[in-house]
């Protein structure tokens, strides 16, 4: 995938800089755990530094010092969660700003005005997400706001040399799904991703859906399943041919003391890591791996020191990296399958086989 | 000066590492802000992660990452601090442990052998630490139970690789700091420490105890004014002669929002900084100046994120290794009057003509 700050390797897990910031990592943290592209919020970002930053600044890039390419995402999931705090109309969302207590529209023109801003290589539609356990005709209605404003993120779009991707939606519901996919493909978006999933569907809910959407997609550009997930969900979504991902899961679990290893989920402040002399994963080449003891790790998890949970962070987003770089060889290799079940298999072996509160 | 893991460009400043970790820093954060000497807290380190840990790990370097040198305090400013949580007689200090909720004793004996487990370069003895506010037969006391404590400490070495240092107590009555002068350098110490300062004592008294106490000791010997302090402070205290220092001030203000440049202290939270397109300190060869604007960082505290305290905790350990490294050209080049006395007057105009509430 080609973007306007170079190429994109893909499948690509994307690291997630809701705020322009990748939790505790620099740009040169970013490049050693094999990051390719950030991902950016237009909602936090339109609060905070505000536009008129990125604008002063040229954009993103140089404003948190990342070359590489960025993807936004347009604040429709975060609108969506605001509790009770925002009024939905068909002009977009109105809601007080955290930052200023000020009211503000997040409307589909204003969505790609701020990414505009932002420089963002891909931007993605204000999109209008509801619950999966939502009803059909609340599913339908939302996926229907979604696709009106999808032509309307469209006709906005002033700079060409910056991606802009539609979102399929339609909640758990097959015909929904395949109704919103042949909409939004007969127009001219530069990449289309699953949305609206992991927010009230179980796993196999998700995953149904998602390869009977990915499936609807075309082949010849990027598909993008928003917001999932963990190492299983990757590989079973790659099975269904999505190219793009993203997940606070990695460093998110890496706050709380969780690491995703070679041989399944180690939790570090787990007693057995106090003396343990031996690194997180021995079959990693991460920084933390090649430097670090579990003791260590476990010591500064106890004394709730910050570096912690920075070095925990670093192993997960490389361990992620790492798979998807092992899932883009098979896919060269035309071995994928193969190696996917393997995978699968593995993490599954491990996970059952994980000694009680593991 | 010569350790067991190399040798010390002096005067050095120390980065503080009580739980075997600089502030989210790594050991090649470290190497890259110019540290030479990790200070670690026996008091800390024998709550957790305990001795055993050590021993197993054979000592905190291998421990921690870090192979240069590495100082441990004794604890006696920790157990001073301890609110109505300790029992102290001439044998030691009983405590309840903030990990374990178990007693401990800390005796200047325990001290000994907890650092040799920790195999720290240098070992400070254990000492009764008083608030410089104290009359005179208190301060007269707690010297004389220090001095006991440092000959029974010498007396538990085991370990001839690790060095000894003394610390010089006696509050801020010039006669006691002679007497404890006195007494510590007719022992056989590697070097001496200049304790009890920044608890109650004065900027001027503290100026004036470190030079009468600086002006006593060997100096064929290292010596070290502890906890001590802004830069002013180290360039009066090197002008007296000091050769080691240490501060949580670095870290401590860069956790708050403030850094130190070389056009003054700055407070990156001000408003003035929100689109400021310029660097921290456009004289400053750290990475966060050569990589990030002041803009950027601003919005890294006002977001709440972590990588800002961590930029600017680098920023200003590696303006203090600046200082040090410029200051020591200044020495060899026999020149360094002239040089801290600009030094003082440049920060003094700063502090002076800074706009209000900077």
């Amino acid at each position: 995938m080609l973007t306007a700050h170079g190429r994109v390797e893909t499948p690509v897990f994307m690291d997630v800089g809701t705020r322009a910031t990748v939790t505790d990592c620099t740009p040169a943290d970013l490049a050693s755990v094999g990051a390719q592209v950030v991902l950016g919020n237009t909602y936090h970002l339109m609060l905070r530094p505000g536009v008129d930053v990125f604008r002063q600044f040229g954009g993103i890039h140089r404003f948190m010092g990342w070359s590489g390419p960025v993807l936004t995402d347009s604040g429709g999931y975060q609108i969506f969660s605001l509790p009770n705090a925002r009024t939905l109309t068909e002009k977009g969302a109105r809601f007080k700003g955290y930052t200023d207590n000020q009211m503000h529209l997040l409307s589909p023109e204003r969505a790609i005005e701020v990414q505009t801003a932002i420089g963002s290589d891909i931007m993605m539609v204000l999109d209008e997400c509801i619950d999966s356990t939502s009803d059909e005709a609340a599913t339908r209605a939302a996926m229907e706001r979604t696709h009106r404003w999808a032509l309307r993120s469209l006709a906005a779009r002033t700079n060409p040399a910056q991606a802009l991707f539609a979102i399929v939606q339609g909640g758990v519901i097959p015909e929904l799904r395949k109704q919103s996919a042949g909409f939004l493909t007969q127009h001219r978006f530069d990449g289309f991703a699953i949305g609206g999933l992991a927010v009230g569907d179980t796993r196999s809910q998700r995953e149904d859906i998602t390869a009977f959407a990915a499936e609807l997609l075309p082949a010849d550009r990027p598909r993008y399943l928003m917001g999932v997930g963990t190492p299983p969900d990757l590989l079973m979504a790659m099975l269904a041919g999505v190219d793009m991902f993203d997940c606070i899961i990695p460093t998110q679990l890496a706050g709380q003391g969780t690491a995703f290893t070679s041989t399944g989920r180690v939790r570090i402040t787990r007693l057995e890591n106090q003396r343990a002399d031996v690194s997180l994963d021995p079959a990693c080449a991460c920084t933390t791996c090649k430097t670090f003891s579990r003791a260590y790790l476990h010591h500064l998890f106890k004394a709730k020191e910050p570096l912690g949970a920075r070095l925990l962070s670093m192993h997960n987003l490389f361990h992620y990296h790492a798979l998807m770089a092992d899932s883009r060889r098979a896919i060269e290799q035309g071995v994928f399958a193969a190696f996917a079940k393997e995978r699968l298999l593995a993490i599954d072996r491990h996970e059952h086989s994980a000694t009680p509160f593991a």
